[in-house]
């Protein structure tokens, strides 16, 4: 509340009622990004005795304009970490001057053709030991850094990632080098370089994403992030690292806080979206019961729409999920935070380094489901407020475009899936031989009892039972012990067919074509279904947990139907898997489950209003004329109509409307 | 090709790279609708000839873009529309003042507090026989018209549809009246009138949709297009129709035709995003399985992301979306054509009676299905073409933003549906009671046999059997039988339980506050499913049946696996019903389905290049860096990049970057 109180106080961010131009959006971006640093908000002391406060000014930030929280946070967040993360203590300086803001650093690893991959990036940085420079040098325009925020037109240095040549023409990976691309004096670009801007996006048009080749860029050998390896004047590599592999790790080590963050983006996104359609749809009236003395002809009283089941049942799901994602938000936030810290720490007990691998079977699937969840979501809740949810002042256009990107940046959604999968599939492996598998977050412990899950039949006799969490639980594992065996049966089987014989532990030799062909074959309803049943079901943990911690009774309640119904509409999605792997058996875990939705969307409707205020942002940063704490939608609806400038006017170009008229 | 050619050589219809502001849109779609009366593409006597051609005409300038479709089809189709479907002889001056474009006229029906429930709207017209005029006025900013399309800066008139109320205080129901709004030579708004501009919104912004106050405004008598009923000069009312309920019906006839367009725009729009995901897919490499001698550390040949499973998976399925649509929109663009001149030539013949029916029916699924599978699907191609997909210069934006209004206009799409079950459930009472049911489109052919398909039972033995269309019609019809059942046995549970006893024919009764409750409770999961799987299986059905017509064995082979892959694709979203109503039991159907669609995914994905490239405009039209038809996908990004003006220049506010450098 104080950020945001101190943003509504400063003019500088007010919302324009119109989308302004791309260059208009970057340069209020900018203002607004030295404004957060000018405001100072947070000491690094406070940070440092409580590091949630940060991805709370984030957050805060975000709910206000993701694009102006990315414009802040590269400089002083993604540059910043890179070179705490992988530079030496010769590069401590650049960290000052961020700080002062005498240069602006940004993050470029990103190429044209290879995102994803980044195996595949091929800007080569080749050791020169006559000058004791690298010379940086873009192959081709497909080799193009591409993407970096803030590198379209702002920043004075960037983070490259290159592959290091020693003068022996040896390749050594990806390393980071700090390169200086414009003069912080006249930010103009240095010679040997373009840098440019990759034009409008569909979305976080504050941001100036940029590309940059070089052609033969010479830097001096210092601009080497030399944490993990480096030359010396000679150029002979060194490296405290044995294996490439590690390297790389550590090399991409500093991106996976993002993921982290994007789950918070999602969760105060989806907040904002349901929010308005709650608000709106309880205000919101259309159509009513026919009243008997209806022979005046005369309207009957009509209904709010939020008391029809459909309304209902479109809406309360994802003000479930809005709850879902930010207890979920919170407890990653928490536990990665303690992870960094041990990290920092050099704690590498087994437990850390569990810890480390559930995370990020974590992240790699809470991303994609949380993203997901809330571009559907906030496309729901545009429709649920008709047409006027498509006038920009309803505010659902920028949260969909904006965090559209969600879906695609820091992995994307569907490749991300695969991490969780793989991992997964490596730990059913452990299990079925009865190898330790550590679970620090118990997200997979009761996989070591998959021999009775597996043999469990749907055997619930109610409704209510069925709106019960625990049970809900209860059938995710079976769920997911079914979709892991359904898996690896699909993956042993194509292997099989290709080499004749079963696998027995083809991941410890490495991946090979055969292995890449029956992974890539066994995704579809398979290990795609898999990570997302995998995540959904610690949510719903995570949420019960949260609930149970309720002290309040009233509330306790009312928390844990919402948990329920979370549960109940994500189990929904998987129905048919239950038939087809024979845990249930004709209609009532169809009918329980779907009535369980309906019943719950009913029993929650009272209270939306309620659970939508509790999770809601003030009316400057909800920034919606339908979503108005107040309920005056018509009145604000006015307002707008009315203040938007040249609304009420005749436009310049009015002569061209009728033409045959103004040649008269 | 012919439109598309003069509109390719006309610089008005050349893209600006950048979003141009909400005026210089409205501006620049003015002087493109203009260009497009003054080209004159087909004259009275060609429409009259083929009428498929103005729709082909529509079609193609939505292909362009949709803002310069709608800000062209408002004058000269909804306006000349409501004079001719409302009007007399006495109207028809304005047809010939809109053709020569000595006027532009615009349609006013929606209320900012009533748009689905059109019975509730406010605004009065009075007749005072005094000075022989009516007198508009609007309530309250409640009751202001709003949405109409061009009415914000560009409408002199508007028909206007308010509550006729004569000087006995009768009133008469809604009635349209031609409202002269702003002086045709100044452009100026006439004293009593308050109108403006709605605002930006998510989309469409070439449209100036406005709202629109009357303060006790006075028209003459003759402004009442009275086809249906109007006033003498004594304010006495008269009207051909006895029953005030038709009379209602007729005055929203002119409305119908709007779904007829939206599926084909849908169509369109589907086409435009398919073909860009799916040939940017064939060019966009990543990833590829290692070779044994990758010892070098060199990169693995990389595979087209096409060759991919999951690819393929969230792909084809859109790729056979946009066949059914096309199929379906040509079929439904025709029919709708010979009704409409049948009712012309005032056939009021029970078949015709009939053909209206199940027209309103299927259509009022049809919008919901194509706009929501449209929506998604270019949500899904956005992604499956990654960062790069969310570039302006993708093309996924504007189609993205565009497409949304066709959830919403024209009838919010959960609403209709609505309409489509109530009809169903009305010929399910008529089938069980042996009443003959009409249906001249063969939709509902099927529902005869309902004793035998309710008793069906999941048989197919084999994969290739559930490929075939005829099983997934098979299939589809046990559901909508079993859908019709389940979803009426609900809504009799409802009544029964309010009424103390069973209901037999509620519908004969009228509406009461029961049969209300009981609709309303019956929608999620039932009367919603049922619409959905009707439309379905009509738009399968049409498919197979084109696909059938096919003289070249080879393409009729390749469209039948593009039948069956949608089919299949639609049904796997049903599949829980199957089981939960007995049709299935243990795991072949979930199985055998969801193999299949995976099966024809991969055995399609050869076909995928050439059936996108069938169905794509020119890249003048298609628009887009990704999807541009020769595949040097980098290369006209790189030109995109390099030629978007002030791409690799210094902003003019780049003293904001680093303010402290700047006090220096």
């Amino acid at each position: 509340m104080r950020i945001w109180g101190a943003m509504e106080n400063d003019p500088v961010f007010c919302q324009p009622p119109e989308t302004p131009s791309v260059d208009e959006q970057r340069r209020l971006a900018t203002l607004r990004m030295n404004k957060l640093k000018d405001l100072d908000f947070l000491s690094n002391e406070e940070i440092l005795e409580d590091p949630r406060k940060y991805f709370t000014f984030l957050f805060a930030v975000n709910q206000f304009d993701p694009g102006t929280m990315i414009k802040y946070v590269v400089p002083f967040q993604f540059f910043v970490s890179s070179i705490l993360g992988l530079g030496t203590q010769k590069h401590k300086h650049y960290l000052k001057s961020t700080d002062k803001r005498e240069i602006s650093g940004c993050f470029a690893l990103t190429e044209i053709a290879h995102g994803t991959n980044t195996k595949g990036i091929r800007t080569e940085a080749v050791f020169d030991p006559s000058t004791r420079e690298f010379v940086l040098h873009t192959p081709d325009f497909e080799a193009a850094k591409c993407w970096a925020g803030s590198l379209g037109h702002s920043s004075t240095h960037a983070t490259v990632f290159a592959q290091l040549i020693t003068p022996d023409g040896v390749r050594h990976g990806l390393h980071a080098f700090v390169v200086p691309i414009r003069c912080p004096r006249t930010l103009l670009a240095y010679p040997g370089i373009i840098v440019g801007d990759m034009g409008e996006k569909l979305g976080l048009n504050a941001m100036d994403n940029g590309f940059l080749m070089f052609n033969h860029y010479r830097i001096p050998k210092d601009c080497l992030l030399d944490k993990t390896g480096g030359v010396d004047d000679f150029g002979v590599y060194k490296t405290p690292y044995r294996d490439p592999q590690k390297r790389f790790g550590a090399s991409l080590g500093s991106l996976s806080a993002g993921r982290v963050a994007i789950v918070n983006l999602c969760s105060s996104n989806m907040s904002k979206a349901i929010v308005i359609a709650v608000r709106y749809s309880a205000v919101r009236k259309q159509f009513g019961p026919p009243t008997p003395s209806n022979a005046s002809g005369r309207l009957p009283t009509e209904l709010p729409v939020i008391e029809y089941q459909l309304q209902q049942w479109r809406l309360l799901p994802l003000l479930a999920a809005a709850y879902a994602m930010k207890v979920f938000a919170d407890v990653i936030c928490e536990t990665f935070i303690q992870f960094a810290i041990s990290n920092a720490f050099k704690d590498d007990s087994e437990k850390m380094l569990g810890l480390g691998i559930e995370l990020h079977g974590l992240l790699s699937s809470a991303k994609p489901l949380c993203s997901w969840i809330t571009q559907k979501g906030i496309q729901e809740c545009r429709e649920a407020c008709g047409g006027h949810g498509y006038l920009k002042c309803a505010g659902f256009g920028n949260l969909r475009s904006d965090n559209d990107a969600n879906c695609t940046y820091e992995g994307d959604n569907n490749v991300l899936l695969q991490q969780t999968s793989n991992w997964l599939l490596q730990v059913w492996s452990s299990v079925q031989s009865n190898s330790p598998v550590l679970s620090p977050l118990q997200s997979i412990f009761f996989l070591k009892n998959y021999k009775e899950l597996q043999k469990k039949k749907f055997n619930v006799k109610s409704l209510e039972g069925v709106m019960n969490p625990e049970e809900i639980l209860e059938m995710y594992q079976w769920l997911i012990c079914h979709l892991l065996a359904s898996t690896k049966k699909a993956y042993d089987q194509i292997l099989f067919k290709s080499m004749g014989g079963p696998s027995d532990t083809p991941s410890s030799r490495g991946e090979t074509e055969d292995t890449f062909t029956a992974r890539n074959n066994t995704q579809a309803y398979l290990a795609h279904s898999l990570s997302l049943a995998y995540v959904e079901h610690f949510m719903i943990f995570g949420l019960l947990k949260r609930c149970r911690e309720q002290q309040d009774g009233a509330i306790s309640l009312v928390l844990e139907k919402l948990c329920a119904l979370f549960g109940l509409w994500r189990l929904e999605s998987h129905l048919a898997t239950f038939y087809e792997g024979g845990y249930a058996v004709g209609p009532e875990l169809v009918q329980f489950v779907r009535k369980g939705v309906v019943a719950l969307c009913s029993q929650l409707k009272r209270e939306a209003v309620a659970l939508a205020d509790a999770i809601s942002p003030p009316d400057f940063i909800l920034n919606s004329v339908l979503g108005h704490s107040s309920g005056e939608v018509y009145k604000h609806l006015q307002s707008a109509f009315f203040q938007t400038p040249g609304a009420l006017s005749r436009p310049s170009w009015w002569q061209h409307i009728l033409p045959r008229q103004a040649k008269l």
